[in-house]
């Protein structure tokens, strides 16, 4: 193992922060069933109660009982596509639109629902992967059940314009929701600024424990549970509290929402950083993602001639920790679809990487990642049978 | 609140044993995303799986890649049952055989079934709690889907005899699930003896953490994923790992296993130690379940002439923690659902308490339970407009 120990896959998760260690810690004695009608379960229930406010409030929601505790992103995109299942299956709006570069538990969810025989849409997005407008408001309609647009993409950072989607498809009658697994603790997130119906969120993302995340919904929104059985969250997702997730959820939200500003300043700067260094020390470089709406933490770069796999290999080596694009999707040799989907071609898209920064990333670690990279691409492009520059080009 | 302090509801949940705690909070630090290719990935996926042979092992399951971890009992049971829907959908055997008696999140994605058309019987159960068998093999035929009969029953404590009602529905081409949620750690669970297609653990009923449990799946058997998305699970589960929760887990496994004839010596005789005591000094009281084929720590008491919410809080004040009946069933001022199956008329179903004993439980505690109770139930059943004799013998 490398002595170096470097993270910078912030993107795929986070290491928990010190203060919600601390108050998990102590948490691991909260052990009643929150919906236990004896003592200590009230006492685990308040406690549950006091994150969902939390929670409420990263996401600007007035009202706490709009947020449903589930077991994560994943679940919570579920949840809101098996209620358009049961939507389109009984109503007369059954059109589905969505994006190529959504996150895969979106996609597939919305394949389901495309291979059950309802229509749904993939909308393109342009090279730096926001949504083609001009096609989405031709696509809108009084046949639009459901418009479902990412806050902000895992892979390459591009932050889409919500609130003005949302207005387009709420001046249709069409339901809302945004996957803002990647937005929230990163960019303001605003329930109410934005207008959605259904807003999904993961702990994990927000140096929170993993296996838990949350449903906003707004009141009046119509819901199916995706997990039936007992009365838990207003039966809206069943199954026994999970107090120490949540409980580290609440603290989690509580200190991302204070920290916002000085989070972007932060990694923003630093993430700045090293796309200079980049750029200054490798030729032939391509910076995926939108230059301006665009997460402050994320960089994502095409290196062509160099293949994905074995640059993160040779980091890992050096004790550097990047992903390719996103976890979820590793093991799978396919190039990355947000990347074909801003118009990369596989030579270009199979040669990048994505640097996603914390808020624990240093200066030296992003000098030191800079020093790593410029060796690295070299010696890979002169194993390569295509040249970087023709590599470039060919997109 | 009362000073003194006495658990006795372990089927709602359990609090974490040292091991586990102790071993949770070193894998605070586990943080990497099990599903990242690079070195701390990797370790994080090594530990998953890990735990995934430890869980298998306590199961009996000798290939440990059918062991899928989910969010909890509930999302397991609810995985089968949309598993069946899509299987109902385009075969031509469409028809569930459940029971009366099972937890609200099979009864729920059985009515669900039901709702969209498909045939489906809730076997009625005898006295004791156990589904009547002539009706049981009626109702098989070349028709029959599924068949799904829990374990161990949480309310009452009744084993079925998974066993020959799983080799009755194998004669008949059926697949056989079992919720063996209560089962777990409590009395020894086989898929290979049971020969079970499909078994629902939940950890947090093990001295394990909350929000993880996991899906036996035979190989073979048909299965469609509940939460669409990323690869994790051999894409039956989508869902970044939850590393902590699963990492508890197995070691609960382990020590449930290890232990499991410990455990239930030391449950059975206090909870036989109880109902004598019960039974000593409180006239007029029926004890619920079945009387040889029950969960060792399981004791359903009913008192007739006194009503089972106000017994409840009249030992919350003495702070003795118990339950009316399911934790996920509260809120609901509906009879117990088991109860009632049971024959038991409402004024008795709603006058029954579910004592719950476990690892921690001692005989000190036992004794304070037994000395506080009669007066308890004397004093409600002075309030009483029905006297208690008159209330058994109406069942």
């Amino acid at each position: 193992m490398a002595s170096k120990f470097v993270y910078m896959d912030y993107n795929a998760t986070t290491p928990l922060r010190p203060e919600v260690k601390d108050l998990m810690k102590d948490a691991l004695d909260v052990y009643a069933n929150a919906s236990s009608m004896h003592e200590s379960g009230r006492r685990a229930r308040a406690e549950i109660e006091k994150a969902r406010a939390q929670v409420a409030s990263l996401i600007d929601a007035s009202n706490p009982q709009t947020v449903f505790f589930t077991s994560g992103g994943s679940e919570s995109n579920n949840t809101v596509f098996m209620t358009m299942y049961h939507l389109a299956k009984k109503g007369t709006r059954k059109k589905i639109i969505t994006t190529a570069i959504e996150h895969p538990c979106v996609l597939n969810s919305a394949k389901y629902l495309q291979d059950e025989g309802f229509p749904v849409v993939f909308l393109p997005v342009d090279a730096d992967g926001r949504i083609d407008m001009e096609r989405y408001r031709k696509e809108l309609g009084p046949d639009v059940l459901l418009v479902s647009v990412m806050a902000a993409n895992n892979e390459i950072g591009t932050v889409e314009d919500i609130a003005e989607i949302a207005r387009l498809a709420k001046e249709n009658g069409a339901l809302v929701h945004t996957d803002a697994t990647q937005a929230v603790g990163k960019i303001p997130v605003s329930v109410k600024a934005w207008n959605v119906d259904y807003l999904t969120m993961s702990c994990h993302k927000i140096y929170g424990p993993k296996g838990i995340g949350a449903l906003y919904i707004r009141q009046g929104a119509p819901i199916e549970p995706l997990i039936r059985g007992g009365h838990q969250e207003a039966g809206v997702r069943a199954g026994t509290y999970n107090n120490l997730g949540i409980i580290g959820f609440g603290k989690a939200a509580e200190l991302a929402k204070a920290e916002l500003d000085e989070y972007r300043e932060h990694v923003g700067a630093l993430r700045n950083r090293l796309r200079d260094k980049i750029k200054a020390s490798i030729p032939h470089v391509r910076i995926n993602g939108h230059p301006e709406f665009v997460l402050p933490n994320t960089l994502n770069v095409s290196f062509p001639g160099a293949e994905g796999e074995s640059i993160l290999l040779y980091l890992d080596l050096a004790g550097i920790q990047v992903s390719t694009g996103s976890a979820c999707a590793s093991g799978s040799l396919d190039p990355s679809h947000v990347l074909l989907a801003t118009g990369l071609g596989p030579e270009l898209a199979h040669g990048s990487i994505r640097f996603s920064l914390g808020k624990y990333t240093t200066e030296e670690e992003v000098d030191y990642v800079a020093a790593q990279l410029p060796p690295i691409i070299e010696r890979l492009r002169k194993m390569s049978t295509v040249s970087a520059e023709d590599a470039l080009t060919q997109h």
